[in-house]
């Protein structure tokens, strides 16, 4: 428990309470933003599943992917499950979702991704064209990445006892020596920079979700990830941190990356980029696009004198046009994120604790 | 398409048909057998997956785990989603089947397991006091075993779009040089062994899922067999193939296997062990015990002249003390597994068409 960040925010004490192990809270049952990248869901990761899998807190913050040495290689392992609804959206499906966003959990590490496995649950009575095209979807994907899909397994559930299909896809890249990205090297004095506009994903799932009208102008930004890293890292900088904003969005991100790397991130929100179709939908539904997801958008930490250099070289990748830099680490209010507004005053980006948009990826 | 197989059972010509890519059948819908570990199951590996992610067949047949070289060290990958029903049975649990599943998938490429991850999908409303009592026994399972779960991820679906927990465990495995543990190593003559007795797990779930009153008799066979395996190989014999019984029973591991080395296999009906809690309910609900679900029994083929020796290290092992020498490989009847019955006569042992338990694993 870091004390002065609970004098520092004396109103506001639960949200503090979150860089340590906790209890959880009186949740008899599991909600649905237990999965939504939020508060709860950080309570059940430091509640439940880092003491019983890490002996409490594991002695690097949690990453996107873990780095372990096997046999003298440097290996980058994930996980990630997809149970999106619908399982086509415009821009993408839950095929591609499975492939790049695992993909893009090995690239934070600066690895490159080599190999994913491939785990379905089906609902019986899926229509067998359904799960074909999320397959070739997967295929195709795969092999625009250049990882192989190695190995599978396949369940089938009653009807009624899942929801189509979910997939998972866990994964292993290669983490070149010497390089290490992590929540532990972020500094004070850091930029912050995002590899383009941020919320498409999240807004287009939502569109033809609700039914809403506004489908043609909104595409997931559903993407791999690993060349742009990799000309990130090819460009010979000191990259401090990479994540890439899945469910939770910037925010969420930031947030964690700003309690387990015990700094305080201050964001420029007229830096931020959003486009017109999704802050339009967002005012619509009363969203916020900083929470809202993204699947082929990613943030970096990089020292200042560099960020420039680094923005170019996002800015040149096709993965990146719209990179900008959104902000800088700060010594002040450790554990939080601050957004000073376009027409100045500060709020305070919180963790949610709710829900904005469940399934959605 | 082996014609030979097709003239030596010309009366059933469908069976042979699944030892090449196959389209699949005129299956509309997913429907439970296409996860049971039968014959479905296999037309929809070998007829959307493997041309899939695999561009047809592999170089290797299909196995437990794949091995693959990554920055010098040789690695087995595996993956398995768990959807047991229910999820605590007499001698186990989804948590434990999940740890044990995945390690035991990676032992049979003859790997020493070392790092898991754990994805969960859980359904709204599941007690938090049920997921932690499941977290808990994959933490004891997992320090049993040795192997640490090093990354997770956690979504939920709403209620009735799930069925309390699934969990899915990917892993990875060093495995030694010099060894390979493959279908493709199977030879005519190889004696064919398993670890124990079958059809412990699947009789424990169903007699709690069905309510049945033998419940105190029966319970889970649901163990690593990693320390096994690994007393085999440190026997120094020549181990050519090893498979893990689960889903479908022996009669599916060998039968794929038949396959897939394009051998024949012969088993003996009074060598192979079956408790007589296990054939009595068996008996009651009509089942094959050769059929059902294991989760800790394995079969292992090695040459005949080392039979012998392999059994007695096997019968010295806590994990198998009751291991048997069940069968032979034969040259004919390339692609199929024969059951010399106690009384004389032999019987064709098929792939099932249909589901005899789902939701086993």
């Amino acid at each position: 428990m870091n004390e002065n960040k609970r004098t520092a925010m004396g109103d506001k004490p639960d949200v503090f309470n979150l860089s340590c192990p906790l209890p959880l809270r009186d949740h008899a049952t599991v909600q649905l933003a237990h999965g939504g990248g939020g508060r709860f869901m950080r309570e059940l990761i430091e509640g439940m599943f880092l003491p019983a899998f890490a002996d409490g807190r594991p002695k690097d913050p949690p990453h996107d992917s873990a780095v372990v040495e096997i046999g003298g290689a440097r290996l980058a392992f994930t996980t990630d499950t997809f149970v999106v609804r619908p399982l086509f959206f415009p821009g993408g499906d839950i095929g591609k979702l499975a492939v790049y966003g695992t993909v893009n959990d090995l690239a934070m590490s600066g690895a490159r991704p080599l190999y994913l496995s491939a785990a379905f649950v089906l609902e019986e009575g899926l229509p067998m064209e359904t799960l074909r095209r999320v397959v070739e979807s997967m295929r195709t994907a795969a092999r625009e990445v250049g990882v192989q899909i190695i190995t599978g397994d396949t369940k089938v559930v009653d009807r009624g006892k899942g929801d189509g299909i979910f997939v998972n896809t866990a994964g292993i890249g290669l983490a070149p020596p010497g390089i290490e990205i992590s929540p532990r090297r972020v500094a004070v004095g850091d930029a912050v920079l995002v590899s383009g506009d941020l919320g498409r994903h999240g807004m287009a799932v939502m569109s033809v979700r609700e039914g809403l009208g506004f489908q043609s102008a909104l595409e997931s930004d559903c993407a791999s990830l690993a060349g742009l890293v990799e000309a990130m890292l090819a460009g010979g900088g000191d990259l401090h941190c990479l994540r890439d904003l899945t469910r939770g969005g910037l925010a969420a991100a930031l947030n964690e990356i700003a309690m387990d790397s015990r700094v305080g991130i201050e964001l420029e929100e007229a830096a931020i980029p959003v486009s017109e179709a999704v802050a339009s939908a967002c005012e619509l539904l009363g969203l916020d696009p900083l929470y809202v997801a993204n699947e082929g958008r990613l943030v970096a930490f990089a020292p200042a004198g560099e960020a420039e250099r680094l923005l170019q070289i996002m800015r040149s990748h096709v993965a990146a046009p719209g990179a900008a830099i959104v902000g800088r680490v700060t010594a002040e209010h450790s554990g939080t994120v601050e957004l000073r507004g376009r027409l100045g005053g500060n709020r305070i980006v919180d963790l949610l604790s709710g829900e904005q948009m469940p399934r959605i990826c």
